[in-house]
């Protein structure tokens, strides 16, 4: 089969073997595979991401001195079955799986390890108890950005976003993108986006954002913060017996959080926006701690590798959240491919580009400009 | 009266003008006050503090250049009333009040500003609608603990920790020995402490800790890992349909977040320890998330100044959720004192010794050795 290889942040493409299903997998005919920002990340700063996973007890993570064929968020047509499977689906039956495969030598991370060939290529393995059905209404474009958009499902679960929120999304790449649009799926009314780049910002809009920020321009803070603040700050000092307001905001600190609690306590909707960082570069946490409203909650979706620093003790007196959120599970991921099928989420406009395996070095490199991209995919038959 | 000045960090006993209760306050003669950690911070780096403050809008917190009477852990009996208060009680009441005071300047933080004077003193002025009348069966000393009792419910509370959960208390200064004493009145089962003092071990096994670690010798989360793992694997493979357990556990990174979640679905309690960090220096955030399981919970309750770096890449595989505490409410600060009358919460452990306003600045100075005292009550009557 091609392929594209990646070795010492090198990417080229090449004939290799072809795969060969082992006992439980299914082996696919790639149809598209989206490009990740972390595929982009990973070919230069692949080691130290190895080092860090390897912390978590995974030794086989990509290092640049290995060959990798990258690739995580495919889709295909089942071409082959390997032992002890069901063959639930007729060969040629559109496809999309968790990237996560069983082998003989272990669990491995599809696209992201050397023991696991990813989706830049004709073929892919696949685990068939990660794998799913595509419903017949839906084209292989779309169908790739299953795994992303899974992603954001994720990030807005951990959230735990209600539809009152006020969602605030830092950073339109294709991850913030996605984000906007599983908010709005979920039914989040109002919905902030925020980026330095106009054609981001214009694609924040297509996918839903109901407020889009220069934040060269202006703060997203400030459209959250002026909306809220009088309504339930009246509710809550009648809650607690304060009458004096305007003394009481010159102390944001103590009694504010206060003033929150109680409005809580009456039925209103008080709490500091949802944030979602999907920036990742070094130095965003200490952003939203330094400028979000008390009692925000953040959910940490870009990837920020290396140290980073920030003030705790800004975040304590906020009260800030800061949550975490990594990958999806497989139900996640089935209702990503039932709503994009059904139209409850549209993917479209993400999709800016398609190249053939001999275009992906390129596409790599168009990806920096986020005038010119959001998502690239690319099609093996190209 | 007689009060502790504190200005550029030395601490004076000075006479000073008897306090006057204005409108809506009340006049208290102090019984005793606790001396707390963050007062022996402000009395070096408040500085640092105030800036930090003032940028959440509140500029009078203490700087170094202030004469400030600090103490803001008090209890006291009623000894008059402003203009426009209830008069509820008796002259001679026992009563506590959470630390915020309304003047006709703004809301001020009692006893970490020279606006609202604190409890190293004889008199002290308190807010009526923040005040509670103290349970004829407890005395001064117990009731003195109400306000870092409180903060530790509200840690608890955040950490949303339930009964079979497992909670791990790194750090038992006084504290994370509060936590742990909630830990237990709320309810949880399995709480392990851990801290590299002697004496401080000795207390948590007073104040309630199941299990009690010294993280020189022994992790503190090897003990919650060991107990939990294997069971909750077993459910989650079958929920899943994965039979190779043996080969999933080699990749405890992308699958086992998938296993924890699947395994709480078929009602098993697999997440993650809630970790309460009660430390509070540069590093503690970074060794938690290195150290901790997937899907651990932290509270950040330690106050940690300045800046401090961590790796969120980590976070993120791990799927850590930091939640930063702040105080409590006025509820809580209510059902804390409840609890202390009725017994439900020992605080007899953590008091470990008592100074008149003389002794204030020994006292600070004795409270750096951990095997020496917890928490040390100011009574200005001796």
């Amino acid at each position: 089969m091609r392929a594209v290889v990646c070795h010492q942040a090198e990417l080229t493409v090449e004939d290799l073997p072809d795969l060969v299903p082992g006992k439980g997998q299914i082996l696919l005919q790639v149809e598209r595979c989206g490009i990740c920002g972390s595929d982009l990340h990973a070919r230069t700063h692949c080691d130290e991401t190895a080092a860090d996973v390897a912390e978590l007890g995974y030794d086989h993570f990509m290092r640049s001195g290995d060959h990798v064929v990258m690739g995580h968020e495919f889709v295909g047509t089942v071409a082959g079955y390997g032992p002890r499977t069901r063959k639930s689906w007729p060969v040629g039956t559109r496809v999309v799986s968790l990237p996560v495969l069983r082998t003989d030598a272990g669990v491995h991370l599809t696209g992201l390890t050397d023991q696991a060939s990813g989706g830049y290529a004709e073929q892919v393995l696949v685990d068939a108890s990660m794998t799913m059905r595509v419903p017949d209404e839906l084209d292989a474009d779309a169908a790739a950005l299953t795994e992303p958009m899974a992603v954001a499902l994720h990030a807005v679960r951990r959230g735990q976003v209600g539809a009152k929120d006020t969602a605030v999304v830092i950073g339109c790449g294709p991850i913030g993108l996605a984000v906007i649009a599983m908010l709005k799926a979920t039914g989040v009314r109002h919905v902030i986006a925020s980026d330095f780049s106009p054609g981001r910002r214009a694609l924040a809009g297509q996918m839903g954002a109901d407020v889009v920020v220069d934040p060269a321009e202006e703060s997203p803070w400030a459209s959250f913060a002026e909306s809220r603040r009088y309504l339930t700050e009246a509710i809550a000092l009648a809650e607690l017996g304060l009458d004096a307001m305007d003394k009481l905001r010159a102390v944001p600190m103590l009694p504010w959080a206060h003033v929150m609690r109680a409005a809580e306590k009456v039925g209103a909707t008080p709490r500091g926006p949802v944030v979602f960082e999907c920036v990742g570069v070094p130095g965003m946490i200490e952003h939203v701690v330094a400028n979000a409203p008390l009692l925000t909650r953040v959910v940490v979706v870009g990837v920020c590798m290396g140290q980073d620093s920030f003030r705790p003790s800004m975040a304590i007196n906020k009260e800030i959240d800061l949550r975490f959120a990594f990958a999806y599970d497989p139900s996640e991921f089935h209702q990503t491919l039932q709503w994009i099928a059904s139209g409850k989420v549209d993917v479209r406009p993400l999709i800016t580009g398609t190249v053939g395996l001999d275009g992906v070095a390129d596409a790599f490199a168009d990806l920096a400009d986020p005038e010119r991209h959001a998502k690239i995919l690319v099609d093996p038959s190209q």
